[in-house]
């Protein structure tokens, strides 16, 4: 509809997720009406993420230096390792301030429809993590998911055997939420993992 | 939250209307992992745009060459000149195939809160083509809202005593659509413009 150059950004910006054509549309005049200087940020800042940006050696995670924050951190625990699907994870759960040890991120979950084996995923590599000794807890925050819940009990088969403490994060009512509205399977959740008060 | 190059690029995408934190994040990641052909194709279709594309000499469209392709295009009449305030809205109007005039593009509309007055648009530009004589009807497209309302009197109150034919896109229920969800505004202006049936 447009003529060569818009129509080509339209549909570049339409590929990414999340962006429908509308959406695609509005972008793309937003950035023909924009500063100049404003475009060329964001083009410099995509060219600098491809070339700079690289996973984490040790635990996949995204990092600018061959080793990602969180594995060069000297003050944190090496003994646990919280198991994560993407970058994106390890960032919600830094967010909580709850965590202190390293990561694990398998760039994904089992997922046989898609095509993704337990082979695609970084699960050699954490195997090798293990091999040292040091580590003495697994904690399994894949998504509580089909996918997630599939990967969970695969590496749990193979880490409990090892002597591993393996723990799953806990599923339940979202703190806020309300009741009535949460759907059968994270209420039946809620009852299964319910905690006794001792008052 | 992210290292240097990461958090730049969700940042910069945050900035661009209709993504938030959260897509921009998407956004990002999914960029982190694509193959860099993708992501160079888009950092090409960002910066040809700045460089090629101008706007219309005549009527304010987005274009390649000085003229667009509508006024470039001999087929279409110059009596007619629909009235609309941005590019996109030139393109909604010709996936109708309904009008085979030309347009001119107000780059907005008349509003006080943000500060955009008559002459912040392309009225001049306007008035200008106008003056040759050659137009004899203007249909005023702007946005059925409140600054495209202001913006279509504030030019009806100009251009018919100038002796042109000046209409205005009509308001009413949309098609396919139902009855009682319709707004009371819209389902008064229906019945303002109601149509009588000759059986």
């Amino acid at each position: 509809m447009y003529e060569g150059a818009v129509q080509d950004l339209i549909d570049e910006l339409g590929r990414l997720p999340g962006v429908g054509p509308k959406s695609a549309q509005r972008i793309a005049f937003h950035l023909l009406a924009a500063d100049p200087t404003d475009v060329r940020r964001l083009v410099d800042a995509l060219t600098e993420v491809k070339a700079r940006v690289r996973f984490c050696e040790v635990c996949g995670n995204v990092s600018q230096e061959p080793q990602c924050r969180v594995c060069r951190d000297p003050r944190r625990s090496d003994e646990v390792i919280c198991v994560v699907e993407e970058p994106k994870d390890v960032v919600a759960i830094e967010r909580t301030r709850e965590f202190r040890g390293k990561y694990h991120v398998l760039g994904g979950a089992i997922n046989p429809i898609a095509g993704v084996g337990p082979d695609d995923l970084r699960i050699k590599d954490l195997l090798s993590r293990l091999a040292s000794g040091v580590v003495t807890e697994v904690i399994l925050a894949t998504d509580p998911n089909v996918e997630g819940e599939a990967t969970a009990t695969y590496l749990a088969r193979m880490l409990v055997p090892m002597g591993l403490t393996v723990s799953r994060l806990a599923s339940g009512l979202p703190v806020g939420g309300d009741l009535e509205y949460a759907d059968e399977i994270t209420l039946g959740r809620a009852f299964e993992g319910r905690r006794r008060i001792n008052a």
